[in-house]
């Protein structure tokens, strides 16, 4: 049995339960506060952070990449991370596209404004830092729009851990209401077809205490 | 023949350089003026980073890691990416702390504000954040020593791609003077057995134009 340390609205701590639940893997998750750099929690991982995988038997996983590729040598069915060299660099290339640039550009500061800084009492939301990330998160919809007319799922014909890491982090700034799908049909179609699957489900009944979802976020019907 | 698009001080450039190197695969370098945005390269990568990886058969990597994990599959021998998936789960861990923490931490705060803000001419760097990649760069190097004590490479009995991330990270935050190795015997000890392979050698001899090297940035006995 493992434990993810996470945290509710990290996209990487998201990733590893969408891929955990893909392939079927038990896990309990477990809140870690890592503001508070508890002693035990930084034993686990040095640097701090979530997601954080822990196996009954004491083995320790830090960091959300490191974590899926683990357990896609461990689990190797349904393949999610490409069944060849030239697959996997183009599902590594979308990953790395999610976790750093989009990560930057829009979760940064959208859900690094609106709620790290909330939960943390950090002081007011940047406001030039929240119009960047409504801008920039276009981009994005665009390129995942790009994709889909292309393609059946972001990195080929197969579901992968890029269409996971993209998922991930749209539905952290979908839980803030702040995705323009209305605008972008085609990214709204690939959405929709993700957020259905048993996977997400456990995504979608998320509730932060004291920041309710945005009214469409679990909606099927968005 | 592979064509590596790259720029001087981009730490995950120089990663993808070393681990090249080590693995004995050639390439030509090629400066890609990323801010100029050229079609023919956004047409290569839309995210509009180095490094890309070029074949000359037409086939594209883009993102760092995508591109080694690629090339550790093609070229398995020197292995350093890890002989079983515990190590390389600890390599990855480590190169995520380079590639994210250290980078966020050390060389966005240094790099960025004396190279990049200089050579786009975006103002005066700001002191603040110079100040903070001074102070972090210690807590890394500390970091470096805790693992060397206890171990022969960063990620356990062999070199692997961790040391290379580390030192490729190292390497641009060295060019401009600012790493303090007097005060980190271990790690500059590290350091010192890494800056003496023969795939350290090139970077060895980069010189930017308009922006010389630190003076013991070559040196051997630093």
């Amino acid at each position: 049995m493992w434990t993810l340390y996470h945290q509710w609205l990290s996209p990487f701590c998201r990733k590893v339960r969408l891929f955990l639940a893909e392939k079927k893997v038990d896990f309990e998750l477990r809140l870690e506060p890592v503001w508070d750099r508890r002693a035990e929690f930084l034993a686990l991982n040095p640097a701090g952070e979530v997601p954080v995988l822990e196996n009954i038997d004491g083995a320790t996983l830090a960091d959300s990449q490191a974590i899926v590729e683990f357990i896609e040598e461990e689990v190797p069915e349904p393949s999610l991370i490409g069944r060849d060299a030239a697959e996997r660099a183009e599902v590594r290339r979308l990953v790395a596209w999610f976790d750093r640039k989009f990560n930057a550009e829009v979760t940064d500061n959208l859900v690094g404004e609106k709620v790290v800084n909330r939960l943390l009492r950090m002081g007011t939301p940047d406001s030039r830092a929240i119009r960047a990330g409504h801008l920039n998160v276009r981009h994005h919809l665009e390129y995942v729009g790009f994709l889909m007319e292309r393609r059946t799922w972001l990195a080929g014909d197969r579901l992968t851990l890029a269409d996971l890491t993209a998922a991930a982090h749209f539905s952290c700034i979908d839980y803030l209401g702040d995705v323009p799908w209305e605008a972008h049909e085609e990214a709204k179609t690939w959405y929709a077809r993700i957020k259905s699957r048993p996977s997400f489900r456990p995504l979608l009944s998320d509730h932060i205490p004291g920041m309710a979802p945005a009214s469409n976020y679990a909606d099927m019907d968005f």
